[in-house]
């Protein structure tokens, strides 16, 4: 990957043409909210932050995060973070209850149910985000400076937005985590996390029940190697996690696990019926996506429409400077 | 884990009452074959082998097993391994086109064909064996000494089986590749591996379908991360394979994808009706098996009735010595 970030301890200084981010404020402290305080920590960025969780603040102050007492007693900040559960941060937006900063990010796994809350909260220097990143574990003790690294994010502006708050977004996410952004609509973005994480995650569960209902349980899960541990590994995380990630994107689930069931019904009946032929079909295709390049501007509504395009395509943002590269 | 296995490059030479297992036979050299046929080598087992492929041939032999030019070919061994596709070897067993050994086992994934086959064939000293290990590749060139240690191996004796023809297998699985034994009957074996093997690949290729079904298929693809990427693991293999695995096992795969379906319809509804306490119901039951030993004697077929009885439980064979050990 090819990107402009500078060395890894150095601190955050944009390009002439970037809005500086010297100070930064991150509300709730998890294993996301943890991880990129911690990575902007390093990079020499004043961190101010707040969790409802008084262990959290804890260990949050004892990193180096400038701890407040609520929400409402943050500093003004170039950027901030929301980084609490979906729900919670709908709730944010509604009420008005946010840090004051220049640039919102958000980093909910659901994006439909956020551009409603900005919308009906008339929060309109939000740029959505979603790091695609995580791990089983949570909570500030899982986090890590470099766990946001690498990583692909999705940015889901809306088509009116101010220009420098999505270039903010973008150079942090870049620059600073050294990863990749799509940038596309919240219905696009719902519609893909669903196929390849909500979805997911019940199919996961649903092998783990088909294991419990066996009549043989013991036996079977003696079996359960490699494979199995690897396939079922989503849902060894928090419950009460998995059925927010759900939940929250209802529709898409609901859409899809119909579409699964129908797919898997269809295999189902090509066995029952000896059809192997039409079995084996069924498996022989593989994922093999697009690969090529595009250098795009982004100084205008009509470029970022154009930019909103390319992600909806596939292309990622890899690198920010006078004009935006992407490959896919 | 506490195994009798002497140091790894010692010759086996097994307990003054077990069978000595001095040479050995491998009909199939590709990945478990030529595994099996590797470790046993390294042992300073004699190991002769046959394959249709010639290439196979060529590179086993270089690396020492004793080429023939077909399975009659083959000498008179203490004991002989068909790794050969599961539909390849109930071919085998039918028309009795076998290698000359005392003891036979097979490696095949399903059970219930074998045990039909080695009935219609009259084959009484075959012990049916399924180690369960592999990788997403094949063919004697991804083969390796190690691959088959400490895996759980299924073995799917008949009850009249004579007794020191399964403890030939057992020890030698247990001593030479210091694994664990699951001893149970053909028709549970095939509805564990469907629910952890068979059943899995299948869902695994329906979200692959899902994410190419999906109108934004390049974005959707890109934003398929780490555990994405694990839950579909298996169906990166061969696809052949693939399909041989639930063909062979059809009657189990078809009764367990229709139980999934069904399973996933009700988590769909739940959704649907907002009843979110219920779908976090569906989610909260991980996997907990029971833990605790056993030690059996093996002289008689009251022995094995109860060692089958055992296995069913979920307890392993560890160890094997005057009598043998047993943990879950």
């Amino acid at each position: 990957m090819n990107v402009t970030a500078g060395p890894d301890s150095a601190p955050l200084r944009p390009h002439a043409d970037s809005p500086a981010v010297d100070t930064c404020a991150v509300v709730g402290l998890g294993l996301i909210g943890g991880s990129f305080a911690l990575r902007l920590l390093q990079q020499g960025v004043r961190v101010h932050g707040w969790d409802p969780d008084e262990g959290t603040r804890a260990a949050a102050a004892e990193a180096g995060v400038v701890v407040a007492e609520s929400t409402a007693a943050l500093p003004a900040t170039d950027l901030a973070l929301l980084a609490g559960p979906t729900s919670v941060v709908a709730a944010q937006l509604r009420s008005g209850d946010l840090p004051r900063a220049r640039v919102l990010i958000d980093a909910c796994s659901a994006k439909g149910v956020v551009a409603e809350a900005a919308a009906a909260g008339a929060v309109d220097h939000l740029v959505p985000c979603h790091p695609m990143a995580g791990t089983e574990h949570s909570g500030f003790t899982a986090a890590a400076a470099d766990l946001l690294d690498d990583a692909v994010w999705v940015m889901t502006p809306s088509p009116g937005q101010q220009i420098d708050h999505v270039r903010t977004a973008l150079t942090l996410i870049v620059q600073a985590f050294s990863s990749r952004v799509a940038v596309t609509s919240p219905s696009v973005h719902d519609e893909a996390v669903a196929a390849i994480s909500h979805v997911p995650h019940a199919s996961a569960q649903a092998l783990v029940r088909g294991v419990q209902r066996s009549a043989h349980a013991d036996l079977t899960a003696a079996l359960a190697a490699g494979s199995f541990h690897d396939a079922t590994r989503v849902v060894r995380g928090d419950v009460d996690k998995t059925v927010e990630l759900l939940t929250q994107n209802r529709h898409q689930v609901i859409a899809q696990l119909g579409a699964l069931t129908e797919d898997l019904a269809v295999l189902r009946g090509w066995l029952s019926g000896g059809q192997d032929e039409q079995v084996r079909q069924w498996f022989a295709h593989p994922l093999r996506p697009s690969q090529d390049e595009l250098t795009l501007p982004l100084a205008t509504s009509a470029d970022l429409a154009a930019l909103l395009r390319a992600g909806t395509d596939g292309y990622l943002v890899t690198a920010v400077s006078d004009a935006l590269r992407l490959a896919r």
